[in-house]
């Protein structure tokens, strides 16, 4: 099996694996950088995310264009992935998301943080992408390089950014981080919600814990990967 | 097939999908007006949404009286949707819902407001339709004409319209945007809940963004629809 | 089919309807009068309720003494249910429940209340006893006689009774509408306690209201039952 | 078959009935003490609960050191189990989690309490481990004996200790009773969210009534773990 066929295939997973955790619905995507050319990316045609197969995989160029002639529609909100990717070269896989539980810390004054070890990616914080100061009225999208310039200007050297009023993104270097990211910060922002119902003060991680266990992740990441496939990707 | 048919099956599928999302239990219905027919709306008869099948399918003309000499139980309801298919021309689907996460905004002094993008269609919001303002004590069912009359006035031109210790109906222009409607109301109702629990300020959408993507959303509906067809309708 | 064949099937039904639900897990019971004799009831032997077959219901006269010389072993809480087929001639059958969302109210000065129609049965509200009141320190089961009647006691003419610190039980005049109390009961908790958190004043039925839903009810009652029984109970 | 055996197929049947559950996803753990040796306890390598298979259990003794030879790559975390089991000769059965409601707790100065019988475990507390207070800045892991030993300390007499910006572990008696703990304190965690948030006066049980109940439970341990057993063991 060549790398890319693997690539797409884990992909596929992906798609899959997201859709079955919750963390995708009938909207939202996930990509991954071409494996063989760093100026290409790997995305799915417009399709909810736990009906794609490896036909579905369309590529494109870092302007988020449609490459080989393909005419099949692709997502409107491409251009998070392209302009990410250019800005962020250590950034090998992207999921967009609504995922319920973090929409409102999307929307408040409240910043996301991270309450247990598993959300340590959280620990630069999640900056909140506010379309309206560039951008004035919107239908909300990322709708072009203009856009995800800003968003992943936003984003900066963080894990994850919120945009204000719709989602967020997740990155990692790797399909199975941006997974596990995309999957724990919408487990930590329930968690956090819980904490401060309690009323009484919450302890965060400090940035070195953090930044410990980020790198103690990269050795287990495997674990939660082969179960999550074992349970979500096609079995074919 | 015939139109008539192809709406009959998307009829059948609502019924499953909102079963499948939750948004339905044992009770709660949605319609759609007659595609050859303004002034006749399709519905099945008494029966929990999850067990609807073509058969179960009746006729009513606007006064929500079954047509064709058809005997069998109609819903108590039925008058909320000739009601609002007689004021709205502009309706094509209605779904009455009980669901449990927009309840709590029925009953509460706290408005239903759009807190991310796929809601957009809360913008000009969610009136209280209060049964107790026109009809007095009541079993709290809409059980004849008038008071269909009166919550299809209470709606207006929104896309929503809650009922006091009741539920809620969603409308749009055609089966799945009501579906769609009936589905985001009740996550938003969720997300926004959690934002205020946050304890900080929560953005809402602005009226001309959430205008701005409910005119977007009518080119990408067919995708959670093609999802939730896949997943909920029957089969054959 | 003779009525007591087809009730011991509805009890059987009702074992799985309620696990199905949720508001069951391995423990809580549901009993019914026997059809042919007011002064005994029928109650499954001490079993998960998910897994209760037609063989494991067991009879029971009023001090619940197990009859017929049946040896196996009995719920240790089986007075719950002599004892209130005892004070309320009007009752069939009793769902005695840990339910997630209930247990707060039985442990707060918060009386749990209806806030939409589908628990209009507790209009008269759920009173909470308190096992401490005449028992002093207690393993908090009702294991006896007198705690089943200070339990009965205190359920008085009402739907449902919260016990603090342990659950709730729900009567009805029918199997279905005990399991429709018992469901609702559980539903409600988790409404009332959603729109107490979002911080407006809360608008619950009027006695009134709810007295006039509960008598419709009776009439729709067959709905979520044949859905409920369609969804959970044994095929053969 | 042998005590051994039988004691691997309870293993093997606590991984998947925790995974089950929703007390463990791709991470956590459960051990059982070896039943021939007081100073070796068994253990899955690392590998998510949900796959765990006979295959997959190793020995360690109490320095959590693996036996026979075993070369497969153990938990990073196994110090929390050789631990305990030295400290807390009565101890059979350990679990160590991240369930999301239990975190919050781990991470508020609100204390967990029991609200209910189900949680009498809880009756003397659940002490928070702090880290930090030791070790300073660390991954969050219990990843040596020296950290094992003072997370055990911490636990001291209780069933439960929470791990601060981590989780939590139970311990019981057998593993049907650890198991049940680490189940009952997630139900308890939410349970006790929702009460506080009620804003009413909360009433927990009395030491007392806990102590009562937590020796009654061991007489109807049997119905849980048979229904888990049931839907979530192996059928093999």
């Amino acid at each position: 099996m060549s790398t890319l066929t693997a690539v797409v295939d884990d992909l596929v997973a992906a798609n899959r694996i997201l859709a079955g955790l919750g963390v995708l619905d009938g909207f939202g995507h996930v990509s991954v950088r071409h494996p063989d050319r760093a100026d290409r990316f790997l995305l799915a045609r417009s399709l909810a995310p736990e009906l794609v197969t490896r036909d579905d995989i369309m590529t494109f160029d870092m302007a988020s264009t449609p490459q080989d002639g393909d005419k099949r529609t692709p997502y409107l909100e491409r251009f998070i992935h392209g302009e990410i990717f250019i800005q962020r070269p250590d950034v090998i896989s992207i999921v967009h998301s609504h995922a319920a539980t973090v929409v409102p810390f999307a929307a408040s004054a409240v910043p996301l943080k991270p309450i247990y070890h598993m959300s340590s990616f959280l620990r630069t914080g999640a900056p909140v992408f506010e379309i309206r100061e560039k951008f004035g009225m919107t239908d909300m999208l990322i709708r072009n390089n203009a856009q995800g310039a800003a968003l992943a200007e936003k984003l900066g050297d963080n894990s994850a950014v919120l945009l204000r009023g719709h989602g967020y993104c997740a990155v990692g270097g790797s399909i199975p981080e941006a997974v596990f990211r995309a999957y724990y910060a919408q487990v930590n922002a329930d968690l956090q919600q819980r904490a401060i119902a309690l009323g009484g003060r919450v302890t965060y991680l400090e940035d070195e814990e953090a930044r410990l266990y980020d790198e103690t992740n990269r050795g287990v990441l495997g674990r939660p990967w082969g179960l999550w496939k074992a349970k979500f990707a096609p079995k074919d």
